[in-house]
């Protein structure tokens, strides 16, 4: 261990310097959510793969009903129903016309498409609101239909490819995959796309005073809280997360705890145990954590220039070489080092390009000036008022603040060089989404 | 059905006026992340639940360290170490010292703590950086330490109740819990909160001419694409959404489909077959849904002043009146129906607040103006520049353009009474996140 004090960003940038993407992998769609994607997707089909009625209506030559009107109707030879998903065998000669559903190919011969609403929906009678449901009336696909307007040549008929040609780049390459990318990807017929899986993220807490929420307390005893904040912090940044809970502080207990989780983990986060303790064991256990071969037991343990948060450990273990990020064991400084140390790394896990969380200035309002040590940059737990532009503290600088932290959406950054925020300037403010 | 035509605000009026949030239940706090609260919390216990330690180092008397100084060191024996989860049976006597770990309870008799950085670390060294761990140096834990300063009674004690007392109120009824909100709940011993679960939306789309992605098209086919956009849009406003899949436009096979949903559905979604033709039966369909008992048979089809989106289906269906929303089968129609009226359907039954998207203002940028039919609100696909506080139409006013979809963040809002909105002028904006 150095006695180097490093600063926030130099430890940002060697984290994300170790972590690469994942591996890419092919998923189905719905697996696929939220996920990078990291081909060029290309058309390989026009939509619409062909011409098609943008109405429900009759598909006729448009020479058969120039001129018609209510009064003067051109009247038509029903040949049949087009219906949606139709395989086509209607032609439309002189004369004729075929009922045609929303979305069913214009049958050849026709040139345009009729709303049903400009006929009478061969009922004989006065304009129809509706066609006749098709298995109560099945006589409206024969017959005849009086149409009252005439169309233009294309009417009402979507044109093959109008939407996108074949050939055609539909998602780059660094997209991510929302619903309608999603929706997308299936109207070109793709099942599966090529992603960044979401990374798998264990998270463990160490501490022999831990207990697991409902449980009785005894003396010297408190509730494990970090395991479960994190473990809801990683899958809010887009992890596959898994609990593990406390365990005891002891060196040989945590090492074989790791060694079981490392088959279903991309990365491991530990709180608890980074200081200068005599029981802190994650520090004694990592240094020796490692393949058969002594690969990848590099954790380095540092003091930050930060408050809260000031001991972390960060590298890499087992065959795989994992990374790993040792945080402190108190609850908001746990919370507060996930924030700017372990977001941006899973969001680096998944290819995602932009991995901080907003950033904003906004006025300070506060009673009295905030004070911060020289040298260290200070994250205070604060509300932001977006319609205001400013940003309130809540709770003290104290790092076991856990209840105002749930009451916080934003940490307030107080530089190295800063001593004193007065009340009505500028700070920086992290926005906790 | 109605020939009246219903404004947007009316129909998603009728929607949430229809929809209730669910049932609470008791649920472990992984599965409450994201969900509402419905119940006060108050803290059952005092955070901490006693007096600690904030650092590593030795629990002292303060008289026996005053006026001690690295050349003149306070001599103290070591009566052994207090661990964090210690029980807690070591006494400090006068002129002794326990060494401490951080979080461990202040023992009896001392009233302050000593960082070891303070001390020589009962190395019989200078001032020592770190503790020995005890596995390695158990004689840490007994023998004298040097003392190099005094301190103040209380100094680096963490009091009992100072982050939060028995009594007070930790989160109130209506906060969602997010990742700091979990940890405090557990923080207080909480193992499980009563929540509004996540509803359970089953998503279907109907139409003859759907293929699933990954199949060969046939003459008049295309791929289903609502089902995976909707579901995925479902996912995202915070369901748990179920992908039925294409339904053939036969009522008999959608009515046995739906039914057969019911069991596991808090909401169901369909798309297509809500228009004028001939067989869109999910009209024809859901007249006759309904319980043994005839109740909830109540799907109301209507057509709306909107564009796209015209023809949308409201009601509830089977004997627990579940709600159904029956949405137009054209993607682009269906995807903004979603938006505009399932989504704010979801979040009223997760019994959130804000169900709305945020939306802005923002100057349109075009090369020509955008026309839009008297009397309808259109909703424009668009791409929004928040620096510039700007938005840019993709793709034109066709419903059937999902490529440009898939490509915008934003819904641009042309009002009823607006046929032309000219470039650089204010136009507003649903941000679709």
């Amino acid at each position: 261990m150095s006695s180097t004090i490093w600063s926030v960003d130099e430890h940002l940038e060697d984290i994300l310097a170790a972590v690469s993407p994942l591996e890419p992998i092919e998923l189905q769609l719905p697996d696929a959510q939220g996920c990078v994607l990291v081909e060029d997707i290309t058309v390989q089909i026009a939509l619409p793969p062909f011409d098609n009625s943008s109405m429900d209506g009759y598909a006729v030559r448009t020479s058969d009903v120039a001129g018609a009107s209510e009064e003067f109707p051109a009247v038509l030879t029903v040949i049949g129903d087009v219906a949606a998903g139709s395989g086509g065998t209607l032609r439309v000669n002189p004369g004729e016309a075929a009922r045609i559903m929303t979305g069913a190919p214009l049958p050849p011969g026709a040139e345009a498409v009729v709303p049903v609403e400009w006929t009478d929906g061969g009922t004989g009678g006065g304009p129809a609101a509706t066609m006749r449901a098709a298995s109560d009336a099945p006589e409206g696909a024969s017959g005849e239909v009086r149409v009252h307007r005439p169309v233009e040549a294309r009417a009402h008929v979507r044109a093959r490819g109008s939407d996108v040609q074949a050939g055609d780049l539909a998602l780059e390459a660094g997209t991510v995959l929302g619903p309608s990318q999603i929706g997308l990807l299936a109207a070109i017929g793709r099942a599966t796309a090529k992603v960044r899986p979401r990374p798998r993220v264990v998270v463990l807490s160490t501490g022999s005073e831990l207990v697991q929420p409902g449980e009785q307390l005894a003396a010297g005893q408190i509730y494990d809280s970090n395991s479960f904040a994190l473990t809801a912090a990683a899958r809010d940044a887009g992890a596959i997360a898994y609990r593990v809970g406390a365990v005891t502080d002891d060196a040989e207990t945590l090492r074989a705890t790791i060694e079981d989780q490392l088959i279903r983990a991309d990365m491991i986060v530990t709180t608890g145990g980074v200081s200068v303790g005599a029981y802190d064991v994650v520090k004694e256990a990592l240094s020796s954590v490692g393949g058969e071969d002594g690969t990848g037991g590099g954790v380095d343990f540092r003091k930050l220039a930060m408050q809260p948060g000031k001991p972390q450990g960060f590298g890499s273990i087992g065959p795989e070489h994992t990374p790993l990020l040792a945080l402190p064991g108190n609850p908001v400084s746990s919370y507060v080092s996930f924030e700017l140390f372990v977001r941006p790394a899973i969001r680096a896990l998944m290819g995602l390009e932009d991995v901080h969380r907003p950033r904003t200035r906004a006025l300070l309002v506060a009673d009295k000036p905030l004070t911060s040590p020289s040298g260290k940059r200070q994250f205070l737990r604060g509300t932001y008022d977006k319609e205001a532009g400013t940003v309130t503290p809540v709770g003290g600088a104290g790092s076991h603040l856990v209840a105002a932290l749930a009451h916080a959406d934003a940490l307030i950054v107080v530089p190295e060089e800063t001593t004193e925020a007065e009340p009505g300037t500028e700070v920086d403010v992290v926005l906790l989404g």
